[in-house]
């Protein structure tokens, strides 16, 4: 596979400009304004996949933001790959901290800083990349077909139902998602485990305005106290989640499969010292690992309300908001929690306020088995590139929509994902290391070609 | 006094002019940038000075926002009463809940809407336009001064080395303060008591960086449900606050007083019906009215902390943050209480964050004497245009310097104020009745005739 180091060399600028184009777009799909940046990076996936070498490529409507829809059909009999990657990106506060603007992508360090660097503009580009020099240079060995959607950092909304509608279309033989990070850039690892979510918005209201703190405080509840009540009685002294029956569908890992999880390279201190925090915190009885891999926990995403300006000022406010979402591990259905969250937290509120709890996305959690030929394909390819046999881990972040790639498109997924711990999605500086970006694209074509020999077999 | 009613008749089209053109200057002064509209506010206020007839009016710069003083001597051997009012107003957040725009007085409903209105632009102005009347028809029966400051609204920073500097100045027989409201339209009320407030401004840091919620929440601790939990622990199931010491000085008050508090009109289902609130809160063992009037309290004025904006984003933030102010009753002493805070909640810091605690501004509490002379007049000439003998009455509200006036220039101060609970002073539509505007101005005259005539006696 000498051809893949060679057509790198020579297409590397190339193929970082053009993933520049896409950075470009502000396509921050929970910021209605957005909207047309949702069209614009379509387009631009549109063109980029017939430009690669695509037979077909459109935009497809949906209720919400269009998917991207584009394929070549080489060979029938052959297997088909089918490649999933969202345009869509994450918001972009708190501005302030970005060292370089969020849409003006640039390299520093070695590393390309934008938002969607990593997640997933970066890691989706790879694929569009790998699957153009197969085609050019004559390499590609089976089918190919790619949905990019515009929703998977709002819950994938729309999929669900885009995905039944063209069910026949999408048939595969494996599904590849590179949108997860490996252990560490010598420690190359694939995701056999992903978290669900379910995510609610509360609201507590006490008085109709907001009061002086003076001539009201003391005599009326403020809600902002309340609310901190509320949230603080979410954890209990063991920081286990009090919420009745949020547990009750959690399957037990077995001391075997903790005992092997165990082993994956992991040193609290360095852990402690990159994020500057003097202790580490979480679920007592379960390691740090197992708090983000096995278990379910309840956070604070957001938090609001009174005055939160410059100076002071003496307001009792009228209402008080939080963004909480839980993090759930596979069998937890995420409707059941997001109900279960729902009817205790109205439960609990003190007739003194009101509370609204509005659902926002949810996702299933997903386990990828690892005796699969996907997997040993992908698991072939990372170690030629990586010159390590993969690590197979359980990762905490969501992917909500990777279960239900299973069950409405009967195909297993491989998380073939490059991300590192410091690329920092979702927050501020965001960033991709080059070196993961072209690794990627190294790995790919790998894995089309031992996963299409291993079918043959 | 008939020339009383006679002049406002004639005026009162001017008298609202003349304060609109004070309501329309946005000087809030915790902002920076209204740097400018302070200035402007203070210029107002001299030039408003001398057209009603000071013999001088200057505006004197502080280290912060000038303070405006004007005086007239007519006679050294009269009395003198010194008048107290600011031209700062609070911030107008959020400002998408206000009818009309702030900084845009209106008339409507027989009441001036605007921020300022009555707190204390419109208050403050009633003394203008009593003094110009008493001067423009020759029945000022002593002399006056005034200070009009622009820092009341953040704890008048600066004020107490003014005082200082001009004490001989300032020298009076009586303060005379209208920046307080009354029980009700029609339940007059003389207000006895102010509290102290001590404010401060927390920080609770977790991680350097806001972390992906999936990758990181359950193994990290999270500032925003820590700060909850924190925040929560500052009361006790009786709605006492829990920082130790945070009562050892406050002064029970006898049993008798407290019956004679019990008299004022006060009807629970009126308050809960105009708050829209289905149950009242507050510490146990006290009644509404001595929640506010006799007990110390803490409320949260503002907390905020990771992702507030629209949508959902699945974020484990790096800081929370709150605005807590106390409000104190006298004895307390505000330095004593801020610093007892500090110790308390960064003793209570788990060590898996750091927490930061930055004092705001604060002031003592007061207790005005009902057997003295001023009180006397003061209450006479509310009957007069009321009808009713007014109520003494302890209010929740603080303004700071009171008790500084009291240290410094030894006077005593009358606090009559012509406020209404429906005024929302500090909240979106801020506005004051007209009818409680010209009331002010009829009220302001009869108090200087009886008070200069009860001292010669």
């Amino acid at each position: 596979m000498e051809y893949i180091k060679k057509y790198i060399d020579e297409n590397q600028q190339r193929f970082l400009d053009e993933l520049f184009g896409l950075l470009r777009i502000p396509s921050i799909s929970s910021i209605a304004d957005h909207k047309p940046d949702m069209i614009k990076a379509a387009e631009y996936w549109k063109e980029t996949l017939l430009k690669a070498g695509a037979d077909k490529a459109t935009v497809m409507p949906t209720d919400g933001n269009p998917v991207v829809y584009g394929e070549k059909i080489i060979d029938p009999s052959l297997p088909t790959i089918l490649v999933y990657g969202h345009y869509d990106v994450m918001p972009v506060d708190p501005i302030e901290l970005w060292k370089s603007q969020p849409f003006e992508p640039e390299i520093r360090d070695g590393k390309i800083w934008a938002r969607g660097a990593d997640d997933d503009k970066g890691q989706a580009f790879m694929h569009a990349k790998a699957f153009e020099m197969m085609v050019r240079t004559g390499n590609l060995p089976c089918n190919v077909k790619f949905m990019i959607e515009g929703e998977e950092e709002i819950g994938s909304t729309n999929l669900e139902k885009w995905l039944e509608t063209n069910k026949a279309m999408l048939k595969s033989d494996v599904i590849l998602v590179s949108d997860t990070s490996m252990l560490e850039a010598d420690v190359p690892s694939i995701t056999t485990g992903l978290r669900g979510l379910a995510y609610v918005e509360v609201e507590v209201t006490g008085p109709n305005r907001d009061l002086h703190s003076g001539l009201f405080g003391g005599a009326v509840a403020n809600p902002a106290n309340v609310l901190a009540k509320m949230i603080a009685s979410l954890h209990d002294d063991n920081n286990r989640v009090t919420i009745p029956g949020f547990y009750d569908d959690v399957m037990d890992v077995n001391p075997t499969e903790r005992a092997e999880m165990a082993k994956a390279p992991f040193n609290l201190d360095t852990y402690k010292n990159s994020l500057n925090i003097q202790e580490n915190w979480g679920e007592e009885g379960y390691s740090t690992l197992e708090r983000v891999g096995i278990r379910p926990t309840l956070d604070v995403n957001g938090i609001w309300g009174g005055y939160i300006g410059e100076g002071a000022k003496t307001v009792l406010p009228s209402k008080a908001n939080a963004k909480i979402s839980m993090r759930l591990v596979p069998n937890q259905d995420h409707h059941k929690i997001a109900e279960l969250f729902q009817k205790h937290f109205e439960a609990m509120a003190p007739k003194y306020v009101k509370v609204k709890v509005t659902p926002h996305h949810g996702g299933q959690g997903y386990v990828s088995p690892t005796d699969t030929i996907a997997y040993q394909a992908a698991s072939k390819a990372i170690e030629d590139v990586y010159g390590k046999k993969p690590v197979p881990y359980r990762s905490g972040g969501s992917i909500p929509i990777i279960s239900t790639f299973e069950r409405i498109l009967g195909s297993k997924t491989i998380l073939l994902g490059f991300g590192l711990e410091g690329d920092a999605i979702h927050s501020p500086n965001e960033n991709y290391p080059l070196q993961q970006f072209y690794r990627g694209i190294e790995a790919i074509p790998r894995f089309y070609k031992y996963f299409v020999e291993m079918k043959k077999k």
